[in-house]
């Protein structure tokens, strides 16, 4: 069954979604902090795990991107791992520098409860203006 | 602006996409271990973050379903987060269990290269037959 060959086998096969892409979760190899989440299509995908650089697919901009193009961030891959049925990406990464364009070391920088407001839960540690430029 | 309030204010705005779903990290909060990545619609996140119990919405069966509902291996919620533009949450649980319906700890047990056969990087933990049947 082509079902279990995608969760029992040992043959890269992607289940893209209809836009032709797949979510890719980035961690931090050294810390276990999950950084962020971004978009891969085939290219991406492809070109990440050759280079071993987290490269995404931009839905808004139509292209692809090298995380850390700008920045000097860039997500180094040690490791790329995929789920039961082929359709998410882990890459455990050496992290570059801080993950989130908005200064934070992680794009998960508040908690949420049932109700009320939300928390900072990180620090900032760049200020983006400074990186990005205004 | 709405872009800046979603990324820099405290009010729960989440984007879900074109099928009302958002996905939703699952981490163990203890090991650091990502263990699985699965879809939320608006009632399957207000009832994760009312109950605690990781409660996603399942696209083939057109429904909602807490995680261990059958097996017993029910992530209990400690944290939620958000990412910067608000659409992934991150659940940061204490495992009550396994995580991948095939037998690991996690989903993801393979790890894969820019070519050849992908590897099994994780031991089993549990047979599946004995806990969901055949």
């Amino acid at each position: 069954m082509a079902g279990q060959d995608r969760e029992t086998g040992l043959k890269l096969d992607i289940k893209f979604d209809e836009h032709g892409l797949v979510p890719a979760i980035v961690q931090d190899a050294a810390t276990g902090q999950v950084l962020m989440m971004a978009w891969m299509n085939e290219a991406a995908l492809k070109q990440t795990l050759e280079i071993r650089k987290a490269t995404f697919y931009s839905r808004s901009r139509n292209k692809m991107w090298i995380k850390g193009e700008s920045s000097g961030h860039v997500m180094e891959v040690l490791e790329a791992r995929v789920d039961c049925d082929q359709d998410v990406v882990l890459l455990r990464c050496k992290a570059h520098g801080p993950a989130c364009h908005a200064g934070y070391q992680t794009c998960f920088y508040r908690a949420t409860e049932a109700s009320g407001p939300m928390k900072f839960v990180e620090e900032k540690v760049f200020d983006p203006a400074k990186v990005y430029g205004h």
